[in-house]
């Protein structure tokens, strides 16, 4: 099975990424862009092939490890 | 215009981020986790709200600042 992991910040929480993608932006000559926000994508592949068992793994390495839930949020997407 | 855009290695470039994941996956006793590949995920508003101009901005600012187009790939969505 596929996962496809995004962790992002909680909507409130300063994205000094973000900021500094804008500013650049800006500077090339895109005035228009605003809000942008900065999260990461991954991708893995699992052994597991049973739907529900494959997705309290992934929940698992989101709580434990991929996100800092404190700031971040995450949601995945599994695919065969 | 709201643009979400993921920012991925391509196919065949190592991805040391992805394989250090891996590892503490590993080490956290996921053993089943593997190809894990890292990327980049972007939200952003676009005050241009004709679908054709938006898409050819946001393709300029994937090529000009937030992908490097040698090792990575990028792909967006737009939505109102």
């Amino acid at each position: 099975m596929k996962a496809k992991i995004h962790v992002t910040l909680k909507q409130g929480i300063l994205d000094p990424q973000g900021k500094a993608i804008e500013h650049a932006l800006d500077t090339l000559g895109f005035k228009a862009a605003s809000n942008v926000r900065v999260g990461k994508y991954m991708e893995l592949d699992l052994a597991e092939q049973d739907k529900a068992k494959a997705e309290a793994e992934v929940k698992a390495m989101c709580e434990k490890l991929l996100a800092n839930t404190i700031i971040e949020e995450y949601r995945f997407e599994l695919s065969n």
